[in-house]
């Protein structure tokens, strides 16, 4: 099997402009600024590799990734960008909602205000 | 709204054998032999309270409670548990795959193979 | 047993206002506007069920507290507000410096450099 | 101020056995057969340095010590060790109950399930 | 550019045999049993596309790897291999004992513990 | 052995401007406000205990740091003052980019970026 860098890019790019349309520009400037290999490396890995895999949806995808991210609840950035990318790809409000009270069992009180605080700004920015 | 403690602890046991039939026992000698009122305050909590709310379905609800405890990488008997649960709640082998693919993207490839370690005895107690 | 859920709101918003004079309000709109049952949920398990508890004092409870948070490291906002709780729970200054130490043999030193950045917070609030 | 090196450790490795009749001798064995020095920086740092200052007694130290290994999650065997640790200082079985509940609200059930675990072993050692 | 997927495992194959001679067939009979994809996904990524890059030499990949799993302190197992793998690539025991110090300042104690407990089985082993 | 607080807090003070011209003012003026003690506690330990010692060098001691800190993600200020130390021990940024990738395989995709975030801010600084 041969692997296509450029395609496996393509794909990537692709992936990350269904959760949220116009990040490709902005996360490619991010990671070209750092190193010349890092959207390949990164988000070739993360989004053509793995995320954009047959097996489960996008949506579902998006909710784990939330769930994660507010357990561990150390990168709020990533946080913020995945609770409106979970609602652009479909992830109710009503969803999120339910996530968030399942993250305070799992992961605590603090977490859960976290994913709170992170959850109230994508449900703005939808209004926007 | 008044709220039957007696009742509660019946969804929260009703909830945790769906989860695996037969662990309401085994849960519920554990926590008494720690304290009388440990099934009330954490399994009410987790189960009755929460896990059982409408909005999500269980199985939805089993897969996230993979992945965060995969990223947490702080109970693994508890992932031990969930594996085999979510695999109770009809979440397949080639979901719990992807999940822990996804947990190597989000919190490592050490993670995930303490996930890979918990599912292949999900899978073989499945068979068994 | 019957459980009201008012006077249990009712009971979590009292200790939070020992917590801090005037938190209640400021959270219960935060957390409403999240999401309607957020207060019973969230805050009555926290403080209705947990927190406000025989078996420990709240001066007790908020140390641990303060422990705990600086040790995970997860959420600085809730750590800034149990700062200043503990101190309004008649935790000294010179305990939370005595437990900031403490952060550092158990978590590390830039975990109590965290704690040091929030207590000196706290402090500083309780001069003005 | 002159600090004698001896007498660090010395009083390290007695505030050690009052964790803990008998741990002095088990773990400095444990730490000479890594490296000679291993006592001195390291229990020196944690229980002469710090463990073992004044403005907190021992008893609320070892709740500090119990919350947040709890709270951690990352070494259990240390949790193991300070649970018994806090019974020899006079901690109740009653407050490690509570310390356990309010891990669940700070760091989420699995955290309190581990920590269930780690009690009951203290406390049936106490019993033995 | 082409990438090829069987030369990528077999160059991640190479790098896990410098880590510990023997390694591939164990690992890989490990992740194919999980599933057929995982050596090329997991392994793939992080031996052949990271790991084994220019930039920074293999002894030293190893020290880093050490003290972040040491730091982390979730994945205990993987720290056990990556100990004895150091050791292979050159670490020198006092190099060890170095990083587990360096831990104690970054992580804590209990995290240098447990970093301890690990080296002295590797040290262990290369003895036999 | 005698050891003397002041001589242990020059060479503490004396790692600490190695690491960052003019930071032990800043640091020092920052913990003596927090408590006159926390010189000698903290960096004491941390400078002058362990990270000066012999046996690494400071440049592979400060990688060591920014991969810990990275991997953990709860001390993003420090580990901002990390990755200019680094840069000033003689860390390469090429070297900078190695260990980011790094920390994506062992902490996952969210920790390097916020390493990525971090190492950009002292790219810049070094640039100015």
């Amino acid at each position: 099997m041969q692997r296509d860098s450029e395609e496996r890019t393509r794909r990537a790019l692709a992936l990350l402009d269904r959760l949220e349309s116009g990040a490709p520009n902005r996360v490619t400037a991010n990671l070209k600024a750092f190193d010349e290999e890092a959207v390949d490396l990164i988000l070739g890995f993360a989004f053509a590799d793995i995320v954009s895999r047959d097996g489960l949806d996008l949506r579902t995808r998006e909710m784990l990734t939330v769930a994660m991210l507010s357990a561990m609840g150390t990168a709020p950035g990533q946080l913020d960008f995945h609770m409106r990318a979970a609602m652009n790809c479909g992830v109710k409000r009503s969803e999120i909602v339910e996530i968030v009270y399942q993250v305070a069992v799992y992961a605590g009180v603090p977490a859960a205000m976290n994913a709170i605080t992170s959850a109230k700004k994508a449900f703005a920015a939808a209004d926007a």
